[in-house]
């Protein structure tokens, strides 16, 4: 305990220090190392580092994604898409007595989608700049961490039904629901220290609390949801934690994963919906 | 031999016939159909069928695809990639005791790039009209078809290395080559007859005969490509057709494997380049 929480304080440093460079190339690089360390953590657990080209090209996606220029990718997807199709099945041809279609599918799946979820930490950050993106970016991070933290002591103190007794024993529903709740009320009391930060730095913001307060609890869920899908996949494997980078924490990917939810949920909500906004 | 002759030659009639209804929603219809036939024979192949509600899935996402309108989908894709994430997940935990990952990440792949692969044919039509649409549209089936049955007659007269004895034994080097010859000495021949015919119908077009000659090669090549990587999953699962709709060709994806990759890459090439104009 007293190891995961100095870890907790010194992930929270890191954190704090990497906020000040929100609106640097610094941002998307440690997006990157994140997004590469996840993939690895990921394909180590399920087995497939071994099949080196498969590995090498995972990594390599991992770590164009956070650089891609939105406007090229936007043009070129379809082109890109279906070279990385072709590039995928190459492998698979060549290597096709130990490597099955289905490990190439699924390290097809995570060397892609965990690196985007991820930035979309910097979309967020280019859509809506570093003021107003920096409080999605803490409202994403929020909805999943001060979920987690919610659900780990409501769940100690009025836990009874297991939420998945398999996939994840040591939650219940009381904490789930303790945790959506405490996030929420956490995440105004965040929203408000933001904003007021801000109007100390001559940037006002508004926020809509309203809206903050019937979508963190979505966020939440969704947060759980991918607590429960990396879980899932560390069962299956017969893995128990998916590195340990963060003493007392396990991996990046034991960290992040409901965050690696959380974070394109915020960005798709708010593509469509104005929660913060310069006053 | 005879069966499968008289199956290409009904094949060849229906192809005809909707190439009449290009214009229409029959097209896509029909587009929508082989898409989900195919699906349905890759997952019965990969023996995930039995998975109910990720069957389900995967049909909805492949009968919904061809007819997806283009500008909805760019807006909504983060949307809808990330809601389509979390249902497969979902689908995943449900049913985590019987059902892997893996499969998840297969099924998911093939349920969203089989139709879209396919659906290209219809992006054709709606980037560049009916008239030279139609005629990308044959350079992709005929640098899929021609190639197959150009690679099959060269290879009985002169096949001697085997191309890939594990995955696809009677494919041979020389055949491959051949196929690629007279693929492309025959779109030259279907494009300028094509042409003609346009002009008949006071529809004058203009084709670049040299970039059409240096693409079909490389389009040929595409095709053998996914003609070999829809034969490995065949291999790895023991199956000897994905399926008897085309007596003598076996299933859609027996017939339409190498069209599959042809269709994409034609589209896209034809964004970058123009090959075909209206006069």
């Amino acid at each position: 305990m007293k190891q995961r929480v100095i870890s907790s304080l010194i992930g929270l440093g890191v954190l704090v220090v990497v906020f000040f460079f929100l609106d640097t190339l610094l941002f998307n690089i440690v997006i990157g190392l994140i997004g590469v360390l996840a993939v690895l953590e990921l394909l180590n657990a399920v087995k497939c580092t071994r099949f080196r080209a498969l590995t090498a090209l995972g990594v390599f996606i991992a770590a164009a994604i956070p650089f891609a220029q939105e406007h090229n990718v936007r043009v070129l997807m379809p082109a890109i898409l279906f070279v990385l199709v072709l590039a995928f099945f190459i492998i698979l041809l060549k290597d096709h007595e130990k490597l099955r279609v289905e490990q190439v599918a699924m390290v097809f799946l995570f060397s892609v989608f965990v690196p985007v979820f991820f930035s979309s930490a910097i979309y967020l950050r280019n859509s809506f700049g570093a003021g107003v993106g920096g409080l999605y970016l803490l409202w994403a991070l929020g909805s999943a961490w001060l979920s987690d933290t919610g659900a780990y002591f409501t769940g100690r103190a009025f836990g009874k039904r297991k939420l998945a007794p398999l996939i994840s024993p040591k939650k219940t529903v009381e904490g789930a629901i303790g945790g959506v709740v405490v996030a929420t009320a956490a995440m105004v009391l965040v929203a408000y220290l933001y904003q007021s930060a801000m109007a100390l730095w001559a940037y006002p913001i508004t926020v809509n609390y309203l809206l903050l307060v019937l979508l963190t609890p979505v966020f939440s869920v969704i947060g759980i949801l991918g607590d429960l899908s990396a879980s899932v996949i560390k069962r299956q494997f017969d893995v128990k934690d998916y590195g340990n980078i963060m003493p007392g924490h396990g991996g990046i990917m034991d960290r992040f994963d409901s965050a690696l939810f959380t974070l394109p949920a915020v960005f798709i909500a708010v593509q469509h919906i104005v929660v913060v906004a310069i006053k």
